[in-house]
Parts: C-alpha cells; structure tokens; sequence
C-alpha cells in the first residue's frame, strides 16, 4: 500500500501530462523568426539549464551569450565552413544533405555558445573510467532549457557542425575548454510536427523496441 | 504583436510551472525502497528516454533491462571495485568519500543498462569534427527519463562509477558498444531536498553568474 509521503511525490494528473508534452513535443529547430526573447524568459531557461544534474557536481559547463552581431557572423562562417566539409564526407548523400537547413544562427532570437569548462581533471568523482561524463552533463543541462523553451513556446536547436578549434580561437576558449553546442534559440513560426529530418526523409527513426534488451546484448 | 499561432505555442501556466518544477525537484538519487515499478510507468519512461533529441537522428541508446538478480549482483560487485578504485584516487578524500552512498542497485525497484551503440562509425551528420555528440544524445534522453520519473514520483540515480569493459564483458556488450550508464530507478521515501552531495558538504554549487559569459570568455 502506498504511504501519504509516497502519493505527495508524485505530479497530479495534468502536471504530469504537461513535462510528458514537453517531452514529446520538443524539436530541434533550424527555422526561427527573428524577434528577440524576453529577458525574463531567457533568465528562467538558464536557470533551468543551471539546475541540471552533474557528475560529482562539477558543474562542467559555461555559457557564452553573443550579442555582437560580428561575433555572430563570424560563427556562422565557421559552421558554413563545416557544413560544407560535412557535405563532402556524407559523398552520395552530399547534394541531399546540402538541401537540409541545418541551423538557424542568423534568424534565431538569442545565441548561446555551451562550452565544457577547462580545468576538469581534478574532478575524479564518476569520471575516473568515464571522463565524458561531464560532456553527458552539459547535454542534461540543454535537454533541460530545450524542454523549458518549448514549455515557453520557443524553439532551441543544438548545432553541431563546428571545428571546436576555430570556434575556441574566436570566442578566446582557454586551452582546456571546449565548445560543445550552439545553441539557436527563438521564436519560431510552427515547430515541426515530427523530427526535421523525418519529414525531410533523410532518416526513418526506429521504434523504441528496437533499443530495448533484457540482461544481456541481442543481436539485431 | 504576437500572432495566435504563437501564443497558441506556448503552454498555460499551470503546464509550463509544471515543467519548471519537475527540472527543479529532480535529483540523482542513491536512496530507494524496493517496491516494484508498476510497468505502465516503466513503459512511459521508456518512451519518454526514446524522445531525446539525437545527432542526426541516430538513435545511438540501447537499454539493457537487468531482470535476473545474479547479474543485479555482479552488477554490484563491478560497482563496489570502482568505487574503491575512485576512493584510492582522490587520496586525502579518500574516508570521506567512502561514506557516502553512491549508488542503490541492490535496493532500486528496475535497474537499466544504458550503453551507445556499435556501428556508429557510418553516423557523420553533426559529428565529423565532434564525434561524441552521440553521447550527448543519449545524455538527453537518461535527461527525459529523469524528468519525467520525477512527475511519477519516482527517484533515478546514474551511476557512472564501473569499469566499461568490465561491464561490457558481463553483458556481452559488442566491439564497439559501449556502457555508460547505470540507472538505477525506483520509490523512494523522500528526495533530497538539495542535491545530495551538497546536503553531505561534499562541495558547494556555484551561482548561475559564475557560468555566464558575453560574447567571449572571461578568466574567472
């Protein structure tokens, strides 16, 4: 039987449906209106970015917020750079692939840069066999403002296609540190109904009972 | 102005202080009571964990669902070895870390093996220059499932304290897989009303400020 204690954790019926839609209806955006975000809102997605869980709360991450329009521009060269150099690796899927949008960083209403912190050696809890545990926390930290955002109504897409090295130069990374997203967040005209690169064919998602095995690894 | 589409974007207030509240709440918890979990909830879990956002939609998770209680206890023992391995490497904290509890896989009503997929070497689509992302990916997804345990009123914890290959060997884990988290999910009688590591004084967080920078990076 269940204690008083017990029924108290859990959500009521709505609050739980609302951090499953969420969840479900998330995207990662690549199509943004440029109007800008309310200061009060990007305060609370940062915060919700903040109280992430952490390996040996080490608190791994910082954010850099652009708000130069060079800075900006500039970053969004370097991920052209890369977008391009991408799109010759991915050989007969190339033209396909430079059809996709894949970012959003001159339209988006704020760009936020993630970066791991340098001067995480020192950190051994849960990272002694697992070092990028910490990049794992900085990705709970986004999963956490993109899930905060579209509760907000706002879009957030993680871009990935970046040299770190080139971005570090421009953003004064110190040796140590690494960039990990860029982070395009705004408002948006309408989040896709299903992932961007589904309704663009480029990939087909498996269902979950693909993923799932029980006490040992099966092969698929 | 905004448009109704937009407003229309946004979810109510109840639902997006919902979403808030279950980001807050949340913890990486090591306490748990051993009642089972009712599968239903299980199931929605899972399904929460599969709506990650994942690097070009490569769906790079796979769960191992540990139902026989001779691997729950290897499973254990793998974790203990570590734990006394990261206790010897953080020398004069070495007493004070062995008292905390650091995991509850014995105790913990379902015990989920997360590892990354083999044959993720093909994926290139967001991950030519940062090829962990596919890590990040399942960091979001242990990040939904975390969230919404929480809105069930059930606590998770994830361990990252084992020896991969150890692990790997256990659950025959291919070439190229690999383990990186234990989760261990379940009741609880209470969740820690601050993380848990920082209710011990095993170190303090810092203030949202101390991350935040503009435009480049400043030494802190």
């Amino acid at each position: 039987m269940k204690n008083t204690k017990e029924i108290e954790h859990r959500f009521n019926e709505p609050d739980r449906e609302a951090v499953y839609r969420a969840i479900k209806l998330r995207r990662d955006m690549r199509h943004f209106k440029t109007d800008p975000v309310p200061p009060e809102i990007l305060e609370r997605l940062l915060l919700a970015f903040h109280q992430a869980p952490n390996v040996g709360l080490m608190q791994p991450w910082r954010i850099i917020r652009i708000t130069e329009n060079d800075i900006r521009n500039k970053i969004s060269v370097i991920v052209e750079e890369e977008r391009k150099k991408t799109a010759k690796a991915l050989n007969e899927r190339q033209k396909e692939f430079l059809q996709l949008k894949v970012e959003g960083i001159l339209d988006c209403g704020e760009l936020l840069i993630v970066a791991l912190a340098d001067d995480r050696e020192k950190h051994i809890f849960g990272r002694r066999t697992l070092p990028d545990m910490d990049l794992a926390s900085v990705a709970c930290a986004i999963q956490n403002m993109w899930l905060a955002a579209r509760a907000e109504g706002l879009g957030l897409g993680w871009v990935s296609l970046f040299d770190p090295d080139v971005l570090s130069e421009l953003l004064e990374i110190p040796e140590g540190g690494e960039p990990v997203a860029i982070l395009c967040l705004g408002h948006v005209e309408a989040f896709y109904s299903a992932p961007m690169l589904e309704e663009k064919n480029w990939v087909k998602g498996m269902p979950l009972e693909k993923i799932m095995f029980e006490n040992k690894w099966q092969k698929t």
